[in-house]
């Protein structure tokens, strides 16, 4: 297995201008092929289920992702325990045999690993600052054994424990990314995104920004609203955006979590290939380069980021061997008015039906209803 | 690996009233994954990737299918030069290394490999009978060799040339099922569901039923009405059901092909866990007992089939280790107002938003518009 | 006040190839206006509010109505009584004072006064056809007294009542239409809109079709299907029409009674004047020539049905003075994009938005459910 | 006639805490009669057809209005001319007819008569404020003859020409009324909803608030925003609001107008008298007291507005005794499932379909689009 630094790291590449495709989100991926359970959502398939895992990444890779994030959300012990059923594998396990598919994936192509901590349930319930940062050491021991290429604190709802997880990972010497699941009402003590940038910047984050909780659309613009708080106070950074992949335009600040629809009812909010494609140029053109996607991506949506950038980029991913742009695969369809379809203009304008007549298109999140 | 023949074959299971839960459409969820591409819809796969291939066969498994099909599909000869480029493996290297993949998953389960055709560009530019037979002849060469354990004769648009490939599919001697991707207004010819029913049970078929093209909904209608046809006839057959994941109450004669959202816009229309066992009831009322899936299942899908037929089968198939019936595994969520959606009655009854209030609910087929 | 007679008669228009054009429902209409109570519906506001009903039916008449019916609905004795409160007119009384109005009104222009009668409780209640009978001909006496041009006998759910009142209408020497409130699937007993259509020639009636509980589109493929079943028969007759001013495409076989927003939420639902033009187009190409409305048509819903078929004509109703065709009256709007709008184009293929996003498109029919 | 100022003003009222109910817009309600064309939207049917508008007139009055403003919205005469066609009636001779008018109706029971006047096209085209007050002079001038009981300043894009109104109009002597058609993002000119507010109580206006362009939930919010402005800076007013009876959460800052629907595609939109309810609830609870409406607005739209607020003012509208509160009119229907619609909870809780499949719930503004 390769040694991590052989290839060009994250912050090379983005000093450079160029863009990071990121992956998707795997808990919500191995929901629904049966490796992970909704509710505690939990990562120990990377230790009980390898051969699951690792072909998510392959695909992710193919689709082309250059960021093999470790399947480790949620590996914290406190998290694991806090679960209530007896795990099979030990947190330490967990987090190892996930470092392992990352690295032996990334190997096969031209991707980083970054090893992930996420917030604890030990914040929530007010432990301290030294016993939250303790939590994290404890999976960021892990990253540093397994040589991990770069750091990324992400899912926070709330700045100041991102901020700790932050000074923790910067011990490690490794290039660290901080990102928020906050849209533009700021984080859950009300900090706005500009400050919550700031903040991390100034704990040491090199690339920040925003994942999970919300649609592309409002993520975009939540990432912006960072970037210029960032330029106000005269600082610098690169930014990074891991959407859903739902729709979410009735969201409340809590996010999609509080949608009614949350978790097990959000197929009619599905983004598109082609949503995806709007998504990649939305947040190029706000001067995004880390541009991937959290929960609801599967590889078909990455692939869409690496398609709508492969001008700018000079490549298109692999997994494009396997698809027509725009819809050029249906040019030799034997119906014409299929055929009619492999343009460009027909997708991007097309407003796709539900087929659910008897459904609304927004509902009311639930901390709103009486 | 196993020789066929150990387990109880199909028709001993259907003839004992058992349910027989099949698996999903294999070119749908793999052209999500990157390994097909969508126009050709061609399964080159599994000669190329045949660890994407092994591994969806695995989901489905682990999901409760009894039935791993040969990822066979447009597998024929003309059908595959008929793509225009040059494909890097023959015919019979995809259809004997499906069997193989088909084969090893199975064996790792409860579960039946079914060889299967699927309708010939040979029939629609008018080759004669023994020629579109000879289409055919050469596939089920591979399954005879490859020893599967029964035959599947399915997504016919043209009752004839179902029948004629039963014809062939019957001189191997194994049972042999025959499936129509028609609605309630009959085939392309306008043969009507109940006679092309009997006409495929008269050519030797001893499952009938529906794949593709039209939701659960239209499907389990449409093979009510071939049982009908069948009992009227004073006939017996067992019956099948393998439906899209999409709703597509828009449909017109011929099915989502039509829909302006096929076949990359489709997202809205994904069913969800609790439309599927909505489905799997349906189906089981009308009295099919093959119950399975086609274009835009994923494992979960599936999952949920066996899990709402879990009472009159006796068991959970193994993914649900990792799935809360019913949304049970909220009910330690931190916010009240998501525990509270840890129920049955919650989820049969949620309308699901889309999100998408710039889109209708319903679409005007192409070939409907002037 | 002229008499009768003195214009050329609905027979006459008919049988010379014209069109008629009908008037809108008046107890929908009156509720909004603040004269008719929602639930009872009768019609004492012809006795109470002379000048409030006198005033539709001049819009009316203004917006190109040929036929001004009496505002009789529901006017039987049997059916004012059963709504349990102390009327302050007879049935006499409200039958007179809306003959008078109805006349005075067609007289200020080129339109017939039609006398209506409509299903009675006595029917329902399983009365005798005497019985029945009897009611009729009190209101009938009336008509003959006031010397109505002709009479309509509409909204009847069951054609053997229809049958019974041609039959008493028919002692008067006048012309008679009738009109059920009826669906493709028939009426309430299942006799199908053909076989209904020959009984209704069969007792007499010169003009046949359908009016209420279903919208334009419904009502005009309800008419074809009469139509059919006249000519099928080797009858003869003319087509009348005069649906709900409702998009209904999820009735069920009740009409909108049935449907959830029945009568307090039906406004989302409420036809635009382009949706009329539409109808008016179909209802003529159909072969139905007295083409009017019911419960929901406003004056401007009846102004464009008269407007779409001004050229078969070969003229424009009154009320056009105040109306540009196709949204010619935005030509000189201040803003470019709404002055782009005073086009048929654009009008024709709009998508009206509902401004609902948390409402559905479609309704389950009450009795639908379980 | 009565002579002005036998009754109790509306300042009396409103200092005594009293709720008035305004009238809805005559504009839109003559154009579904076929009195007033689209595109001018001019008065002239004041002069033209009086009964018709005498016919409004009443209908308010009897379904609640406590005011009853003249028709002579436009009618200043460089809008008359600038319609572009010859009029038949001079801006003098509308101005005094509309007054006689609604004098007639208000002596016919508990109305005050409100002189209106509304922006003009001398503003738009940057006349002077010196041209631009002598153009309201000229309708003030018939107000004070005819003796109006108040004036209002209504249905103005910027709050300066709105406070040059207001001056002309307190020469007068009577109480003035300030409405502006902006939303929460202030005049056209970017000036807050505060800001103006203060700006036309320290031009004199007893009363502010919103008319037109927004739906009731907007305006509502905005007349909050006026009386926060008024409140912060140590000054007093009455508040009123007019909102159209069409949603419209999909607008921009200019209003309804922008939406591609307006002004022959907005049926879908139509508020329910379930939504007005809710309308004057929320219109009360903010502190608003005169609650009316705009365009849209049909008589049991004020009725409704009426019997919310019935508690607090102690009696029911004449327009009731043809109304069942909550829909109580149904309680004697024959179907169990109708008559289970007559209860208040039924209603407002219902989400009303729109019976439109192919139509999205909201629409891109014309002005946001490319």
């Amino acid at each position: 297995m390769a040694p991590a630094g052989t290839k060009r790291g994250i912050l090379e590449r983005l000093d450079a201008g160029e863009v990071v495709i990121g992956d998707g989100g795997f808990v919500f991926a191995l929901e629904k092929r049966g490796y992970v359970k909704a509710g505690p959502w939990t990562p120990e398939a990377a230790a009980e289920n390898p051969e699951a895992v690792r072909q998510l990444h392959r695909e992710f890779l193919r689709a082309g992702s250059n960021v093999m994030q470790t399947f480790t959300f949620y590996a914290s012990d406190d998290k694991l325990e806090n679960r209530g059923h007896t795990q099979r594998f030990t947190g330490q396990q967990i987090n190892e045999a996930a470092c392992d598919l990352a690295r032996e994936v990334a190997n096969e192509g031209d991707a980083l690993v970054a090893g992930g901590v996420s917030q604890t349930p030990s914040y929530l319930s007010c432990k301290s600052e030294d016993e939250v940062k303790a939590i994290f050491k404890k999976q960021i021991d892990v990253f540093v054994k397994k040589d991990v290429d770069f750091l990324i604190a992400e899912y926070f709802e709330h700045v100041e424990e991102a901020e700790w997880a932050v000074q923790v990972l910067k011990t490690t010497g490794k290039p660290v990314a901080a990102s928020l699941c906050i849209g533009p009402e700021g984080d859950l003590n009300g900090v706005s995104p500009g400050d919550c940038a700031v903040r991390l910047v100034k704990a040491g984050a090199q690339i920040v920004g925003i994942n999970c909780h919300f649609d592309p659309e409002t993520c975009v613009k939540t990432v912006k609203m960072m970037k210029m708080g960032v330029e106000k106070a005269g600082l610098k950074a690169h930014y990074m955006c891991q959407p859903l992949a739902y729709h979410t335009p009735d969201c409340n600040r809590q996010g999609f979590i509080d949608l009614p629809e949350f978790p097990f009812g959000l197929e009619p909010r599905i983004l598109t290939r082609w949503d995806m494609q709007k998504y990649a140029r939305d947040a190029y053109n706000v001067g995004i380069r880390f541009i991937g996607g959290c929960c609801g991506f599967e590889p078909y949506h990455i692939r869409a980021l690496a398609e709508e950038l492969a001008t700018e980029r000079g490549f298109l991913p692999p997994g494009s061997e396997k698809h027509g742009l725009w819809g050029s695969g249906l040019e030799m369809h034997t119906k014409p008015w299929v055929r009619a379809r492999a343009r460009r203009d027909y997708w991007e304008t097309l407003k796709p039906a539900s087929g659910r007549p008897f459904c609304p298109s927004m509902a009311a999140p639930d901390a709103d209803r009486k």
